[in-house]
């Protein structure tokens, strides 16, 4: 499940010396689909629903677009993301755009799939708060208008189930890319895509050592199978100034999943796609401007202290990684029927 | 500000006596809008991104979408609505689709217009939470994004002000009605449009006495002058069991907002517009059904026991008030810009 950060890194490293072979690479216009999951129109109607209504919460109030807004950078621009009743767990919450990109799930990567990741949430107690997910699936049945769809994608027997609606959601997170940023065309081709700072700062992205883990079309690693993790170790070099104001030895990352000493403060290396909306940054959303995020990640992670020129180029390369977002319609979700959320 | 209710009950009550006289009012293609505030396509569109933003509350998590959720039937189907830290306040909230039909805001009629009513909430304790209505403007303001939409909307000499977001957002909700339920059309004369069972209800309506106040063509009371409220004394008939068990003597209505004897428990005659969807039902959100509630009116407003047949055929009339919804885009919301909801 998970790849020795610190030898890949090594390789990687390597590989990154050789500047001007980096292999640039633009986001596909279609993201990877599993052989039993494939995207279908039918599902990506129904896990928009889905995935927009706050009823499958305890309260009635948080859907997954609470935290992973679609209407903004994928995220909530929180630290700490809110869930039931007001409250927050100790990680911020990773964009849903281009999610489908990468090969696990969660900061930790504790779910391999985005069918595994949707139902994670549903049963966080600071996240959506149901007691477990047949109490969530009870919700869906309660809301007959959702039967149809859930027929039109899975068939007519016994389509409500737990693991197809987290199926749907997965379809529908498949078709939330954002393709051709001012980088993707730039690569393709149109060299007035990206502006002077914007390439001084795409060669400094390599040549500091950025890409030895920000590779790949989404700039979170290189392509694995799904279920193999790219993590790496966040801090790497804690004597500097920025471990203790960032808080960052507090969180042991995939420690908490796996218990092994080996996986201390190992974190799954983020997409850098849209990095410009999602302040703020790192696991525990500490800090909020891309400048800083810029420094910061410099010096724990290759002991750099960057230039306020690099700085300044490296994030305007780091705009050019907006992409252009599909046009969404609001999905019309099927009437509350003879229930309600009262506790009366 | 208020039409003397016992009055106009009289009057309106003597003219349902003619049942087959009865007005029938199809709901407009358009809403009214105000002299002041035409409804522009600049308006609207900047409406929308405020209506569907919630970096204008406290927390970062409540938009006006939280409690009045338009992919649903404009409301929240809780009892009482959560907001920041998940607190709640002691009233269901009214839906948002077709309010601009409405004369006055909020259920005890505290706001006279779409626009006074769209700051109310930014400023509650329980709902966005801020502290005051400068503070959200300074939220705005600080998303560089929203600058060319006032613009667009309101001009360039100083288009960002507490009452352009508050005309925009109204300005959308005016856009956000619906006509041409199966009701409208039957009205129009498409005779299939309305069921044998629902036409039976819709004459029931009448007979029973709903009309004496759910009149008119959003089913709220006669068409008065924006700030005119048509309230209600809710319950009329205090002696029976539905007062006690639905707890219709806790919350004193109008009172709260006027302190004159006159006010108590009088509150807004809510549209009956999309009412299938809404539940659960009245200002305390304490009855989850249809069925229900049509029993509860006819006792406590009327003093009538209405019979199983009488409710379900009413029932079926209320559910052809289901109009028909326009198609919404999602919005993309400009980025929040170097600030977080960070409280560290």
């Amino acid at each position: 499940m998970q790849v020795k950060a610190t030898l890949l890194c090594l390789v990687t490293a390597l590989a990154t010396n050789v500047a001007l072979a980096y292999d640039w690479q633009a986001l596909p216009d279609k993201a990877p689909e599993p052989a039993d999951n494939p995207t279908t129109p039918e599902k990506v109607e129904l896990g928009r629903m889905l995935y927009f209504d706050p009823r499958m919460s305890e309260t009635g109030t948080v859907s997954c677009n609470s935290c992973h807004n679609l209407m903004l950078g994928g995220d909530d621009n929180r630290d700490f993301s809110m869930g039931v009743h007001g409250k927050t767990g100790g990680r911020s919450a990773p964009t849903v755009w281009n999610s489908a990109f990468a090969s696990t799930q969660f900061w930790d990567g504790r779910a391999a799939s985005l069918e595994d990741q949707a139902k994670g949430p549903v049963v966080n107690p600071v996240e959506m708060g149901m007691k477990d997910l047949d109490a969530a699936l009870d919700r869906v049945r309660a809301i007959p208008g959702y039967k149809p769809y859930f027929v039109r994608a899975f068939g007519d027997k016994d389509p409500i189930t737990v693991d197809n609606a987290a199926r749907a959601v997965a379809a529908f997170e498949r078709t939330m890319i954002t393709p051709n940023s001012p980088y993707d065309r730039f690569v393709k081709g149109d060299k007035k895509a990206l502006s002077a700072s914007q390439q001084r700062g795409m060669q400094a992205f390599n040549e500091v050592g950025c890409t030895s883990c920000h590779s790949g079309a989404a700039f979170n690693g290189p392509t694995l199978p799904i279920g193999q993790g790219f993590f790496m170790k966040f801090p790497t070099f804690a004597d500097n100034d920025y471990v203790a104001r960032y808080d960052l030895l507090k969180d042991k990352g995939r420690f908490a999943v796996t218990a092994k000493d080996a996986d201390k403060y190992l974190f799954k290396v983020p997409t850098l796609r849209n990095i410009a909306l999602t302040a703020p940054y790192f696991h525990n959303g500490s800090v909020a401007t891309l400048d800083e995020a810029v420094r910061v990640m410099a010096k724990v992670q290759l002991n750099k202290d960057l230039s306020d020129a690099q700085v300044k180029d490296i994030v305007a390369f780091l705009n050019g990684l907006t992409g252009e977002f599909p046009e969404l319609a609001m999905p019309r979700l099927p009437a509350t029927s003879g229930w309600t959320f009262n506790k009366r």
